[in-house]
């Protein structure tokens, strides 16, 4: 049978089909993404909740001159099929294949770029507004932007929504609400009515309402009274599903059917009409159509999120094969062991910690969840908070851990410059995914970090050159109580070496490095996974070159332990650093500002890291090779640099 | 009379006061402001407006057990008043005298330090939890946070109000409100009804409960009916102030009149022993008790946010003396410079537009308002949704410049390096205030733009040396379409220069400084406000020293003229860099890396700029006599750096 979605080429092509194609085609493409996805692996469980929604607004929408927002992207995958886009979606996520999320690069359809949650909104008031200053009609340009019920935890979206209520924007906001432990209309509701009761002492809108029923006049408020207390909640439902939004001057749609084109094109119509905020409030299945996810709860949900490669055959789950008995023991993921350390640490000191900023398992706080649930705090996709939340705990002597992601920390930047720093707060932040993260690609790498903090003062930066450093790295973090201090590690495995025993673990110096091996001639001075590119340059310039150069690792970014850094800029004819971040601002230069500072004599310094670009996504491998950080590439800078040739070796010492 | 206040040394000498004489302390203290700050000008209005909640909360509250948070802190006088600065008020905003906000190194009484908007709810979350982590029974350590209306339009306020919510932690936010053209009553009801009406067609909730009411059994819905529209909407009217609360699983208690002090301590009790989160939602009056501002309305209001020194005596307002008519005309602002620059693009391009984070006239845009109503947006407290929406407007071909001052901006940060700068969307950023701003102190210095965004790909970033070359640049921005490109300004008043004639006004090339003068030996580089210290310290050195030094202008902080950099540090002994800005990463090291990448031999480099650690608060000149950013001090480094003794002038050349 030949599927109605293998002629659907542009999404203008969705326009001339009846309903019941539209029903059809959104299955189509739920069928494509689940046998695509479920062999190269991707994001999953929310793309399928997309599909008729995607369909739904294609169809009644004229893209690009009408624009659809996908806030974050990771739901985009129906939209990318539905706009010219089908044939390679197997090729997302890959080096060179179609971008993670949305990209203006990629497709005039994919309006504006993201990755980073909570954007859309704001995104869509600016386009709607430049219509009107323009004097283009309303129903030329409509703009839906589609939001998750989690982006709607970041503070940004509110702003947005404050400033679009406060214009009266005529933008559409969907509100794609996948919570599923509860069904739509009960979910809105129970929210709203099984809360904790104030003190009854105290003025309360809820009372207030039913006593002005009950002392209504002309004989409504004794049959009011009658009617007793189920009735009047059931005024109160009238009310309270849109009334937040109402107090913010948007209209409320809601709740409709997320997988119901036809009640979706009707209230997509309606709202696309009004000259006004509008919000629908949409209800969605993540995993729709895939029954692990869509039966398997709150687990099954979580779990099929994204899809691992190979692990979908024939629109059903591939059992993984087991671990063959001879296999090497696998290597722990950095994210992993900190969330082992920490909750080591929790148990080694109560005062201790660990924030989230709706990363649970991506920042391995999962297992300090399920073994210290009393000192985790998840506040949602607000790192601003998330930092506040730190700042008001360390004031009161506790000692905060906010993991985040390098990238997204960058939300926080200002309650790190005026709260965290300035306020010289024991506050630690554990930075996952620093440096380039891979599949997810340029929104997601984590390479400011070390620009972005180390030009703050007060603040101590330090990185792992290994998991076990890692543990140690974290016991100095809770040791220090001088202010904040910031650890960077990356995405992925550790590098394979033992962990310590609870009794090894040790506070390191601050603003102290280690020279790992003693050379000649070069000096390779490594920050975080920089040692390891300069330990595998090291071997390189070794067994094919003759040429023994130092390693060492810094440890810190900031202080930079000068002492070390003067004197292997002085006993070497060039020093190098190695750092996975950004070369503008970053460790490198850190280096040089503390050598210059010092009135060290000038040197030969090369500096090895991220270019003064995005770089795009793909396999890290790739992604280091393509910016000449891999072992070989570094080899072959540092022959350049002394004027040693490259292509000849010179043989074994 | 002595007054009560003169016995106040402590917040607990207010608990043995009758509530009588709790009036009295809150006028005395009033007063105090008035005559203090009429003489030596700070904030005032906001100040006028809390000292009933000033003397209620702490009358009620065993400071510092139990913790006040004032949000920015500009309202907190009152509060310093009645925690032993009384007698300190007059040094408030001066070089070794009182913090213009709360510090936590300043008193014990204030717990969290500020200056930037809409912090205190999270900081009260990290409190109450850190406490309840800790076993402490919520009666012993109650926390209130003092915030405005304004600072709640602020994404993380949201961000916090939904943590708390979450958790249910017992905190009690005061909602400080001082809109002042309504009734309080009045005021939260009618933004609530004054709307535009939602299309009919669509499905609305306040339809909604009509009809659920008309349908209602028993005889009820049809008596209802024959009570008419007005009746509906009083129902409905019992809805209103809190709902938006009570959404986010808060309880609501309001409005209270805030210069009641009965009404609020009442109030206050009781939204204490509550054992959740409580909003407490005061109404104040800005400038209250001083009928200039008082009855002055909007525009009174505006004039006295703050007083200028000599602008009060005896509680009456001062005639300003008219100016002398020999007076030398003064040197504008670059702040006014930058507004009527923005008129004059607006009218040249009409696709340009001003957008402001709530400083209208702080920007310079209130001039904008005035002459292009439609090409001006104010978002709110909302930096990141400046951004944002800015990025929206980018996207459909509107040029917007977004008018913030250096400190603000980094509440955009993210928004800068995932929307703008990845994006390469045409956004100007318009920095004022970048440099020490003085007497705002620590928070409010601009100091760390430079490194934050030139570390990021895509950007360009440049800096006036004076008025006239602001206004350049600004059209310079303007006509670049190749991404974004930042702005940076300092604070105050510019050179001195003439202003270019509209039709004198063109773009300079991207990326070339400027000699301004060709010496020998030294090269002094500049960079924005570092221009002229460059012309002041190559004057010293001229007349006092006979050195005749070279003076160049980078213009831009990225890209770097390295062929200009290379130049100077060729033909020169010594290369000075001059910014006001951190040097760690700043743009003396942009010059170093530019030299470095280009394989430029190596030279002698001197940076002068902000060092390492927060400055304090005070005028301008003491800060940069502080931090040796003056003439005098760059020339004695100069001197000291080339070998050439300072003390003993050689006579002039």
């Amino acid at each position: 049978m030949t599927r109605i979605l293998d002629r659907i080429d542009r999404p203008q092509d969705l326009h001339r089909l009846t309903e019941d194609e539209l029903v059809q085609v959104a299955q189509e493409v739920r069928e494509h993404i689940i046998d695509t996805v479920g062999e190269i692996g991707g994001h999953f469980g929310a793309n399928l909740g997309t599909c008729e929604l995607a369909v739904a607004l294609h169809s009644l929408l004229d893209s690009p001159r009408d624009k659809i927002l996908w806030d974050v992207g990771h739901q985009a995958y129906p939209h990318k099929i539905l706009t010219g886009r089908r044939d390679q979606l197997a090729t997302i996520r890959q080096y060179d294949g179609l971008a993670p999320f949305c990209a203006t690069f990629e497709s005039e359809h994919d309006i504006m770029g993201a990755g980073h949650a909570s954007t859309s909104i704001g995104y869509g008031v600016g386009l709607k507004e430049a219509m009107r200053l323009r004097g283009q009609p309303n129903e030329v340009g409509k703009v839906a932007a589609v939001i998750g019920d989690g982006s709607m935890t970041g503070g940004v979206a509110f702003e947005a929504i404050h400033q679009a209520g406060g214009l009266g924007t005529p933008l559409v906001v969907v509100l794609n609400d996948n919570g599923m432990s509860i069904s739509p209309n009960v979910g809105a509701l129970s929210r709203y009515f099984n809360r904790v009761r104030l003190n009854p002492k105290l003025w309360h809108a809820r009372e207030g309402v039913e006593k002005g029923l009950i002392d209504l006049p002309g004989g409504i408020g004794a049959a009011f009274e009658k009617l007793g207390p189920q009735f009047k909640e059931s005024i109160k439902a009238f009310w309270a599903p849109g009334l937040f939004w109402e107090e913010l001057d948007w209209a409320y749609m809601g709740v409709i059917d997320g997988h119901d084109v036809h009640a979706l094109r009707s209230a997509l119509k309606q709202a696309f009409a009004a000259e006004r905020p509008v919000v629908v409030h949409v209800a969605t299945v993540k995993g729709k159509g895939f029954a692990p996810a869509e039966e398997g709860g709150l687990e099954g949900m979580e779990q099929w999120h994204a899809a691992k490669p190979k692990s979908i055959a024939n629109g059903s789950p591939v059992a993984a094969a087991p671990a063959a008995a001879d296999a090497k023991p696998a290597v722990p993921q950095y994210t992993k062991v900190f969330g082992e350390a920490m909750v080591r640490e929790v148990r080694r000191d109560r005062r201790v910690v660990g924030i989230t900023a709706a990363m649970n398992s991506g920042t391995g706080l999962n297992i300090l969840q399920k073994a210290e649930p009393d000192h985790y705090f998840d506040v949602g996709i607000a790192e601003q908070q998330a930092l506040l939340f730190a700042s008001g705990l360390a004031l009161e002597g506790v000692k905060p851990v906010a993991a985040i992601y390098s990238t997204f920390l960058q939300r926080a930047y200002d309650q790190i410059v005026h709260d965290v720093c300035l306020q010289e707060l024991n506050v630690v932040l554990a930075m996952d995914r620093a440096g380039l993260v891979g599949d997810d690609g340029p929104t997601h790498h984590g390479v400011f970090d070390i620009a972005y903090l180390r030009s703050l003062p007060n603040i101590v930066c330090m990185a792992p050159r290994d998991e076990a450093m890692l543990v140690h790295m974290l016991r100095t973090a809770l040791l220090y109580d001088e202010g904040p201090i910031a650890l960077r590690y990356p995405r992925g495995e550790g590098v394979g070496v033992p962990l310590p025993a609870d009794t090894e673990v040790r506070a390191i110096e601050i603003g102290r490095g280690e020279v790992l091996h003693e050379g000649s001639r070069v000096a390779l001075l490594g920050y975080g996974s920089g040692v390891q590119k300069a330990l595998d340059a090291a071997e390189i310039l070794r067994s094919a070159h003759g040429l023994d150069v130092t390693v060492a690792d810094a440890r810190f970014a900031k202080p930079i332990d000068v002492e070390l850094a003067a004197r292997l800029a002085a006993e070497h004819e060039l020093l190098v650093t190695l750092e996975e971040g950004v070369l503008a601002g970053g460790f490198g230069t850190a280096v040089w500002e503390a050598l210059n500072e010092g009135g060290h004599p000038h040197h030969q310094l090369l500096r090895v890291g991220v270019p003064d670009r995005y770089v795009t996504h793909g396999k890290p491998a790739l992604l280091h090779e393509e910016i000449g950080f891999t072992g070989p590439a570094i080899a072959d800078r540092v022959l350049a640099a002394i004027g040693a040739p490259s292509q000849e070796p010179v043989g074994a010492a």
